[in-house]
């Protein structure tokens, strides 16, 4: 299995240094996704053919069934090319909402659209953080979804609902009780976004960029929209239970991506460096300003992939729950270390770093965003260490 | 005096909060510049009309003939806004090279250049970085001026030269004697930039951002520029002679913007955080990890603006070779300061940070510029050092 | 009155470089204070002889009648070595505790006490942390005085009563009136240590040693100490009042005197960087690493020399309640900067920092106090934080 | 196996526990190490009796024959207590004495030196650095060794010979030939410290302290020390690619003991939190700032650990030189995060953090030194550095 699991990753980096890296374009870089989208739909079906495809799928959808820390190493890869994730069909947010449709939801619902977005013939999105309550309480929403018959109508007012732009549907959380505990209130219901009542308000600019169809992130609004209960995902109540679920998985995923970005950044960092001319013969790898900068990240890489890895090891045996604290743990040590690395990768590429001629420009911008979603730094922080001291209070 | 400089600071705080806060939309922080400029460009009326214009200007060009220390907290106001010193005539690099024009140009280069230039007219640019060689050994440059006859025929490549698109001139730094000591070697030269032998190559997308006019940087070629040897600015060989003069009061108006910067983020972070409700009745403001920042954040703009005018004070009284540790310390001391400060305000903000609708996204994709341009911190961490270890090595 | 301060400055100078640096032997730093006080007194009248008494003490004492700015310039320079301030009789607490008797104290304790104490006859200690109490939240304590007839009987435990050991007399903070709102509880009270109540525990061992004398932190308990009710200072309820007005200054000589220790911190590190050869004709301070520690120190401890300077301008014009905010910032943010640069100072020193063979690691372990007494960080940072958002909450 | 360990380990931690956290009393704290030796002598024959003596021994030795991953987990538990090493017999510099002696020496040797030191019956003391070069470049020495018929005459000036005072014996590096390539002219040679020609000279005071017995670093002089040429470990020449061999697994050794100490921190850390009211019924814990010292402390302990444990896992399985770059990056990494740790300890407990009531300050100002012994953080950085871009170069 270890060998197979070599092989694996040996391809998929073959694949993303070989057919991915080139497309690191200037154009690329700064351009919508709309742009470089059709090349790699047409990439995607060289995924198939070299047989690589679902990889984040488990065996009885056609999947490589890899486990999660399997997984993490595969995700580590893709990330080393902000194109990597897509290209495969392992990009947030629809590799979350196959893995939560996959577990709760109906047959009509998985054929409907869990199939094709397995296939990569739809893409969907995910609409929880509204901008009128802080997300780091997450229970605090304003959107519902009042049963009406055999009907929900949902109402309610979302951003940061990434990707949104092109979607065939969303999972929206939507308060189904507002008198139940605070946990308890919200469900998560599918709806299709071809509904008359949901509202593309706009792409969000983010860092100077609106972007568009996968890579942008929506403010949305739902203006009675009408979807059969049959629509709701697991049970009503249990928005933030399956909310809880998809987190532990997710965090890997979001942190591995991280690893593979800093790794990237390192790589490039380090090449810049030996062919960087300074003076004759001195190189920029020469002084040791550049020199600690490349000792640090390395370690800091190497550490934080352990964590990581540890962590996913811990959940594919025990559980989410049990894995509970490190989870908590790993997101904003891993992005502080991401940003970092980028910093300093940067910083030794000078005036080009600032540039889209190379791709950390990019991941400046966008990844700075890594210590904010899917709960702050502080949020975190502050809540493993209460997890922590809950032991020691006794 | 006193009085009359705080009343002076006080209008333009005025004009800055009520004409230019307005200004920053989404649409603008995220559009071309040439979208805002005609408003920009009327709103300069209004600034001559109110008595404000020629903040920069000496006395005899009918400036306000303010010290660098009293411009420099001119400088600290508008650079609160992204808009802050074009409407005011006082932007980089324009204001620079009135400042060289003035100092050494010859009364027909400052009738065609100087005059429109200080009415807002035109405006120019500074073309010496070249990407074949490191910004960190400026003596190292491939752009040759050689006599022919009455003229110069100039060669090379260059970029980040900012502000070049939409200009009427460029400064150019070339070398005019390959076989004198390294830094004889150039001399600065203005090219009129309807020159036949000038190619603007690109607007070098930044961060994602072509941009355009006064807010790009271009890469440009000069390709047999022919241009009368009249157009020498100073001596032959003391290219790097005025580049040095240029540094220390531009190294003053850097410094200073970026503490306007700054103390922009401070407020609004410091804003946000009384006003986002985490819980009933609870606030991002009662979080100890925000007070911190805003602690933090307080301190360090004051300890930097102290500094800064003090060194603005020993240039202003003893000249820039007398101030020149000190000069080397401030930048990257301020440059780091403004970040961490523009760090922590979009933190507090959340996702909302992350956009563009406040400023504070704009500055941290732009300004991280600051730890690059005009020396990178290990440079000037070096430089310093060495001038202050030549004492201790006696 | 420049030239002045300047002349009187320089002359400072000078005696602590013959007089007191010599005294930095290896002996005299590991050894109890009570070993090198003998040679201390002596130099004592060395100072008295060369008219540098009295240097904190106003003019009607015979003091030079110093501003607070000036006095924070004399305070860097005596801070520069470990025995400067004891040398000149403006050590804490006794500075402080002069302070406060000259303003508050009746014509009896003056002619008692502080005379004595002016004239380094006798020493002091002041009395307020208690163990039990964190320090963070003042207005917890469990010392009373209750009143018997036209006494006060005094019962309480405190730590960190810095001096005790050898001390005449000690200002003793306890509730007088249980019931007042918190902050009119506590007075302090004048305690002559011959007192048969006064228990005197032991010297806290702090980072390994006990020490004695001036040089020491005692546990102490007052067991029905009887003291004559005239032995107030200031009124009953207004001992945090005093304490507060004590702070002002009190910040000022600890932020002076970290800055002190940093300047000549980093005259040893540039001196020894050039002095210690690591190949043939390559030195410590042709590393970067080593350039950039003292480039960074360097620029901190100017910004943050200025920033403290500025309060005490600030309370010199205004007093303390105006300089408030600047009077919270400067404690943390120069405390931090010290340990800074004593911390890149010993690595630059490599084995020999670890040593008492150089001044650094006896500061490197006595200094850490220096984030934590008169405030911790924490709770400083909060506290400026709270005040500044007071304006932002309108 | 696994559960043979999981087993051993709990024994340790238990008796770590029971037998030495008693121990940590401020007198213990303050005083001379010859003050507790006999104590802990006592406590080592308790080892023997619970059949946990012999940890570091190999199989062959009647020891534990553990892998070096699974020392460097006991050596965590160990590293709880300062005085747990000692007491189990594993302390350096004796643990790295064993295993050079158990690979090199002869069995005259072994019988007269190594047997001993496995029983705890002696001690030793390693030989290496000199105060008139500097550490970063061992292949400056100016200790020799000639060789006289069958004798070696020894002259050189050391310090930090740790332990040296009340060592049966040393391991001298000295040159034995001043003509072959920089590191090859080096030898380690044992030499009884009852020689004539050994002088002790002091230990040196560092922090405060001169120590004593095996806690003590010693500066030594070897005057015409004459030894017999079998006392030779190793080949001659060979000093270098011994003390290369050693430190392998003596960094694990070392990097385990940082992040015991830090665990230990994290505990104190934790339980003073929960323990300290700041008021009513308000704790440390709940602190926003105190739970980020923990959820910072908890992961970079964890990602450290994990760091290590992998390179010792390295070790094991491929040997040193494969494992090369991770050794050289574990030190610095995880020295840091140790000091980083005990300092958010100290600043947690207040005042009582800086006092020899709890260990933490001792391990403050005596664990300083982890970022400059065994190769001072810079040199460390650079070399992995060097050697990670030596790739990239070709």
């Amino acid at each position: 299995m270890h060998i197979e699991i070599e092989n694996l990753l040996q391809k998929i980096k073959s694949f993303v240094e070989t057919e991915l890296y080139p497309l690191e374009t200037t154009e690329n870089l700064t351009g919508n996704f709309s742009q470089i989208e059709p090349i790699l739909l047409r990439l995607r079906e060289k995924v198939k053919e070299v047989g690589l495809w679902g990889l984040a799928l488990p065996l009885d959808m056609g999947g490589k069934g890899l486990s999660l820390m399997q997984f993490g190493k595969v995700s580590e890869i893709l990330a080393k090319s902000p194109f990597g994730h897509f290209t495969f069909n392992s990009q947030a947010p629809d590799i979350g909402n196959m893995e939560l449709l996959h577990k709760y939801a109906s047959k009509e619902i998985k054929d409907k659209y869990l199939n094709p977005l397995a296939k990569g013939e739809i893409r969907s999105c995910f609409s929880m953080t509204e901008p009128e309550f802080a997300g780091s309480n997450p229970t605090r929403m304003g959107t519902t979804a009042i049963k009406d018959g055999d009907n929900y109508i949902i109402n309610g007012h979302k951003w940061f609902t990434s990707s949104a732009d092109g979607a065939t549907f969303a999972v929206v959380m939507a308060v189904t009780d507002a008198d139940a505990a605070p946990h308890n209130r919200a469900s998560q219901i599918l709806v299709p976004l071809d509904n008359p009542g949901y509202e593309f308000v706009r792409n969000i600019p983010i860092m100077g960029h609106a972007g568009d169809s996968w890579a942008s992130h929506a403010e949305v609004r739902y203006n009675n929209v009408v979807v059969p209960r049959s629509n709701l995902i697991g049970k009503e109540g249990e928005g933030f239970l399956l909310a809880q679920e998809r987190l532990g998985p997710g965090r890997i995923h979001h942190c591995m991506r991280f690893i593979g970005i800093a790794e990237r950044s390192f790589e490039l960092m380090c090449e810049y460096a030996t062919k960087r001319e300074l003076a004759e013969g001195k190189y920029l790898a020469d002084m040791q300003s550049i020199q600690h900068f490349i000792a640090e990240s390395r370690v800091e890489i190497d550490a934080a992939r352990l964590l990581v890895l540890d962590t996913a090891d811990k959940i594919d045996q025990f559980g989410s729950k049990a894995a509970r604290n490190q989870i908590s743990g790993i997101k904003f040590y891993t992005a502080n270390m991401m940003l970092r690395v980028i910093d300093r990768a940067i910083q030794t590429h000078g005036g080009l770093g600032m540039t889209n001629d190379v791709v950390l420009s990019f991941w400046y911008a966008h990844e700075r965003a890594a210590r904010i979603y899917d709960g702050a730094d502080e949020v975190h922080k502050s809540s493993l260490a209460k997890s922590i001291l809950k032991e020691y209070r006794k």
